[in-house]
Order: structure tokens, then sequence, then C-alpha cells
């Protein structure tokens, strides 16, 4: 096997890559040597150890990478294009020199909105392969996760966009305040949760009132762990659709993300009359790294299905 | 010196003991080994390491105790007390069996409201404290802190409270989120401070995505890292006085806390419109703690100023 070229997903916890042929996906691995795991000056090395087994004589394979491996503590930084634009642009990917001389890597580079300023690394590419996989869309993407986004698309641009933190705030409260006493770290309550949506969204107000009640009525109504961490998800989530409003509103919505974190976003906002259409993350992920490669066909054929 | 009683406030992280005489404060000392550095029956041999030297023959001496060794994981539980209830009670202190035939300890229990469900542990005694400081009032007192108080007082009962997790928040992110890359250890910004406040005052539902705002500002923008702390607070804070509207407004409020942190709430009501009193914590706690033995004097006098 030699691949056409192969697609990375480089994040701040985990690398996974593809080898990428005609057909669509050859073949994939992954590691545990994220971003923030990989020493500077350990970037080439801990994507050979990945990619190696694939690589032969002849020209060097194009490598593309999207994801933190482009932030300025990453292998090399990738300066975020400017809104509007398309989410990703084959002419505008960042050579980075590599001692190998079977690979020519190249980095996706982030999004950047002066106002509210606002960025993003690794999701413009999933936001091109949903465009991808999608065909023609204007609306809007949502990528759940530990920065959240919404990206309003038009016409095959990124008009604007905005994060939320409601991911990494669930990861901190539920692994590191005192909440965690009373909170598990499986299991789930739906009922619980589509509540706890609802009331996060009527009293943003009052998240830190209720995220200490939620210690509270562990303490004094014995509150089962599972709920409560459906509800502290709920809260969270329902406050990033109330500060979401203006995206959703009576737009077509479009989530892409992991599976379970996806379906809890649908859930949450069907209950707000907003039937929101799911795409895996991967597929998402794989097709706009062939968008990037210029492969604008590749989403919609093997690989989308096949990740 | 022997002291007529000890008091002593023993929180999650540390531990503070006063020997008290008939003039007030004989002397003091503090440890590091608080509720949740103390192993599970331990905690008489912390206590001793630090007013061993106070003891000698004669009968026992009273020791009183507040804050979290009267949790269930601490020294002996003491059951919260429910509202509406005054804040401390001579005849409600826990008992707690020691080997050592030197001390009579007893611990002050914490309060518990049932709907919406809340608990105290330790800001009950500075609420006494304050009240005896304050003489006469009827109001509400704010305990700023890891998990902000705000109480209704009226009568000398404590009539209702709200716990916020702001301060364990402001720990989480400026400690353990990404935007502690942006943010500074020291320094302050009080024009941005304010402005944070009515900004989170106003938009509490914007909360996830101002907090991302402070990661992408630091990107794009090179906010300075004292700013985006200030900043933080202010979101924070901001989110909670609007949370915490119906306690201050058009209320008599007094502030009981450390002094920065207590300052900082006074400055973000007083741009609301209300003047809060600012008390010393340790010398509310004192207060509270001479209280619960039955010296309700004993505030206004020596310890008040001293500690």
């Amino acid at each position: 096997m030699r691949p056409g070229w192969i697609a990375a997903d480089w994040g701040t916890s985990r690398l996974r890559v593809w080898a990428m042929g005609a057909e669509g996906v050859l073949a994939e691995a992954r590691s545990d040597e994220g971003m923030g795991q990989v020493p500077a000056g350990g970037f080439e090395a801990a994507l050979l150890r990945l990619i190696g087994p694939w690589l032969g004589d002849g020209p060097p394979v194009p490598v593309v990478i999207c994801g933190m491996a482009g932030a300025r503590q990453g292998w090399q930084e990738a300066p975020y294009r400017s809104l509007p634009c398309a989410p990703v642009d084959p002419q505008a990917l960042v050579p980075v020199p590599s001692e190998d001389p079977r690979i020519a890597v190249r980095i996706v580079p982030g999004l950047a909105q002066a106002k509210p300023a606002d960025v993003m690394r690794g999701e413009e590419t999933q936001i091109a392969g949903a465009l991808a996989l999608l065909g023609s869309f204007d609306g809007v993407i949502c990528l759940p996760g530990t920065h959240s986004k919404w990206a309003q698309v038009s016409a095959g641009e990124v008009v604007s966009f905005r994060s939320f933190l409601t991911g990494e705030l669930f990861a901190l409260l539920s692994e590191r305040s005192v909440l965690r006493h009373g909170l598990a770290a499986e299991g789930w309550d739906d009922e619980a949760f589509l509540a706890a949506v609802s009331d996060g969204m009527s009293h943003p107000q009052k998240l830190g009132a209720k995220l200490f009640g939620l210690r509270a009525e562990a303490l004094l109504q014995d509150l089962p762990a599972a709920t409560a961490r459906a509800r502290l998800s709920g809260l969270l989530i329902g406050l990033e659709l109330v500060g979401a409003r203006s995206y959703w509103l009576g737009q077509p919505v479009v989530l892409v993300g992991e599976e379970a974190l996806a379906a809890r976003y649908g859930a949450a906002l069907a209950a707000q009359g907003v039937q929101a259409r799911l795409l895996p993350a991967a597929a998402s992920t794989l097709g706009g790294l062939a968008a990037a490669m210029g492969q604008l066909t590749l989403a919609s054929s093997g690989a989308g299905r096949k990740a």
C-alpha cells in the first residue's frame, strides 16, 4: 500500500491519521501523542511513529494536518485566516519543513474573527467537511465540545462564529470542583437533563446558585449522582443555547460532533422546536482535510461512509 | 497563661485558633492542617499541635470550633440546623469526645435550607459575629468566598440564604482552564473589573462566550494578563450579583469577608447604588464563636479590634 496522501487530525490530546487512496481511506491509526503531550521538536517523530509503515520510495507523500498542531505551541504556527472566508482554502495551507524526505507536510490554518474576538483551530476543517457532505448549505453549524462553536455559513463561507467554554466548564466542575463528590462518572437521566436545559435557558443569571444547589441537594436530599451529572450538563448546555439563540433561532442547524454529545445538543434543540441534522465528527474532519487537499468530492464518497 | 476558652475556625484548607481570656484574645496560632488535609482520626492531634502550649492543669478548657471540621468527612458530623433560626445557638453545639482530658470540644453546626436546597458551614458563625458587631441589624449579609453566601437576617434569625459557586469557578478557570495561559496570578484593573461586572449582569447568558473571549483576545489582541484577570473576576461577580438581586436590591447590605475580595464586592455593589458596610472576616468569626460560647459582648470589645 502506498497512499496518495495522508490526512491528520492533531488535537490537544490525540493524533489521528488516515492513509488516503483514490477510493478513500486505505488505513487509519491513532495515538495519544496530542499537541499537549509532544515536546517542542518532537512533532515529526510522533507523526512518523504512526505513518512510517505507510511510507516507501518515490516522491514525497503529501500530509495535511488540521488542529492544534498549528497553534503557537504546536509543530509550527499556522496564522489564523480572517472572516469572512471559506472554511479551508487549498492555497492557504502552511508548509512545514520536515527532515524526512518521504513526506511533504502542510497545516490547515484556523480562523479568527475580530469582533467579538474569537478563534477556532480544527473546527474550520470540520465545517468544510460538513459543507462537502451536505452539498449546498446555508445556515448554522454547531460543533459541541470543549470549546463549542456556532458558525453561520453562507455561500460556502464562514460569516461569523462564537465559541462557548461549555465543555471545559463541565469537565472542571464534574472532575475538580466540590460537585465531583455528588456526581456520577457515568449514567444519565434524560428527563433531568431536559429540565435543566430549560432551567438554564430561563434563568442564566442563577447559574452559580444552581451549581451549588447540586451540592446542597446531594447533601440534604440524596440527589442521585447520575441525575446530578445530567443536570450539570443541562444547566451548562442551556446557558450556551440561550447565549447562542441568535445563531439557531429560525435557522437550519447542523450538529457536528462526538455522537453522544451531539445527540444531547440535538435533544436540547428539539425541545426548542429546532430539528438539527447530526453529522459524525470524524467523517466531517476527513471530508474537510480532503477539501483542503483540493479533493472536494471525496467526503461524499468512501471516506464519508467509512469514518 | 491559661485561657478561659479556645476558639477555633477549622476550614477545608486551614486551622486557626485563639486563646481567649476575660479581656479577649490572649494568643493565636494557625496551621495548614485544614479539614481536607487531616486523616480520619487525626483531628485531635492536629488541634493539640496548635493549642497544646496553652493547656495546663485544672478543669478542661472549653474549645468551640466552627467550619468544615463539623462536616461528614470532618472530625465529627454536626448535623445542620434548619432555617429559620438564630445563626448560632449555645444550646445546640455538638460535643466531640476527646482523649485528652484537658479539653472539652464542641462544634458549631451549620445551617440548612430546604427549598431551594442550600447549606452553610462556618458562615453561620460569621453571621452571628457580624450581628454581634453590628448590634441590632435587619437586612442582608453577604459573605464572598469559594461558595459565596447571601443571607437575609431579621430579628436575630437567618430567614433565607443562597450560595453561589463564584469563588470556586474563579479558581478553576484562572488556574486550570485554557484561560490560565492569558491570566495574571497578580495584578488588577479596576476599570476592566467594573465594566465586566456590568457586562456580566447585563448578559448573564453570554457567560460561556465571554469566558472564551478572554482567551481569544489574549491570542488576537494581546489582552493584558492583569486586565484578563480583573475581567474574569468581574464577569463571575456580575453573574452572582444579578442572580442575587432579590437579596441586595433596596436592602441594607453588610459584606463579611477577606478584605480585598470584600472590597471588590463593595465596589461592584456601589456601581449598583448599594453602599455596603464591610466587616472583617476574622473578627466576625471570632465574634460568632464567642456568641456560640454565650459571650455575646465579646465581639464588640477587644477581640473585634484585635482580629
